[in-house]
């Protein structure tokens, strides 16, 4: 059975027990180049395929021939493997699996923040690489007019950054301009840093944005305290 | 500085490593009773203090006291600490706080289907006593409109049988009778037990969601593979 784990954010401390328990165990890993480097101290010794990014089908497809081979697999996941990750590229290809839950990136950047989370709240991706971009727009503007706090992965990327300025500028459309935004970058990681603006600022901040960012757009209860972002639980 | 410490789906492989050291390094724990048996053979000899349902507050205001004591507490919450748990409710009282995130009962819930929530999804709560039922039936139509794949916390209590099935109706109104709905209870738990029905199936399915219930409600491309619910996270 080939075991597809989610390894959180990046530091090991975030590991789950038994995602820890499985790298030990397990003959072969496979992975993105990164995520593997990242759990290297846990996996020494073992056989290691690493890939590109871009390459998702080619990894889950390598974990299935070893598997078959007799091979106890872990195939390596940044985040929690059923968000915007491999969960459902394996799942076409065999049934023989165990997902391990982890720490994705809206749990782990909630948690540096203080509390963006505590009520309703939409995940949205900006990549149009699998959706259209007239089709993202369209869930922005809903989720904007529902007023749900939204997680945004995947903001910008060099090859589409006017594209995404056309997702942002629906937001400050739809929103008060002084809603609490936040920039997450590399969160648990050495390289970590982050910054809270309002939506006015949006534009202005676009060079910090990048594929590592996690973006979370406040609704308007949301506010800051002592330097933290709180969405407050009770709205009455 | 309290630590606010996410257990995960109750099962304790599912708990980071960070939340390990912290439960068997702190003076305190303080919980809801269910959560603090749930890791008493982490926290031995500790001083505990156990809280009913509902008792949030008392909790977190127990919590800043002891540390002001000097004690190393840990409080802790079932799943993330970030989503309908403690964390806006203790940044409220002090700063002093570090919030260690956990497997949510949507990570755990979408590693048990399979791969529900590979692509955008929105989260929920049914429970009307933070928020007006009229605005949830509105974030739900809207949800709806987007086609969103729905997480549903706290779908049914006893009390609001009836304001839960007007929510559900919404759904029904607004979503096509064939959508895969997942009903995941007590997941990764000794009492385990889970349903996929069919939108059009959940009013006779109804006695069997209750509060311990994660509903997931699929998007138009959501299927049943291998008897996996899957939302594929290329679209094109």
């Amino acid at each position: 059975m080939i075991k597809l784990v989610g390894i959180g954010p990046g530091n090991l401390q975030y590991l789950t027990l038994r995602a820890k328990e499985v790298l030990k165990n397990c003959d072969v890993v496979i992975g993105y180049e990164k995520y593997v480097e990242q759990i290297a101290e846990l996996t020494k010794s073992k056989e290691t395929y690493k890939y590109k990014m871009g390459q998702e089908e080619e990894r889950c497809k390598r974990a299935v021939e070893l598997s078959k081979e007799g091979k106890d697999v872990c195939l390596v996941c940044g985040g929690d493997p059923g968000i915007y990750s491999l969960s459902s590229i394996i799942l076409n290809l065999t049934d023989d699996v165990e997902i391990i839950p982890g720490i994705s990136a809206l749990n782990a950047c909630a948690s540096i923040l203080g509390s963006p989370l505590s009520n309703d709240f939409v995940v949205l991706s900006f990549s149009d690489y699998n959706v259209d971009i007239s089709e993202i727009k369209k869930r922005v503007e809903l989720a904007c007019k529902a007023d749900f706090v939204m997680v945004i992965y995947n903001p910008i990327s060099r090859v589409r950054l006017k594209k995404s300025k056309e997702i942002f500028q629906v937001i400050v459309d739809n929103k008060p301009s002084k809603t609490k935004v936040a920039l997450v970058k590399n969160c648990y990681r050495a390289d970590f840093s982050m910054r809270i603006i309002e939506l006015s600022q949006i534009f202005e901040n676009i060079d910090f944005i990048d594929m590592n960012t996690t973006m979370i757009v406040g609704n308007k209860y949301t506010y800051e305290n002592f330097g933290k972002l709180i969405t407050p639980r009770w709205y009455k």
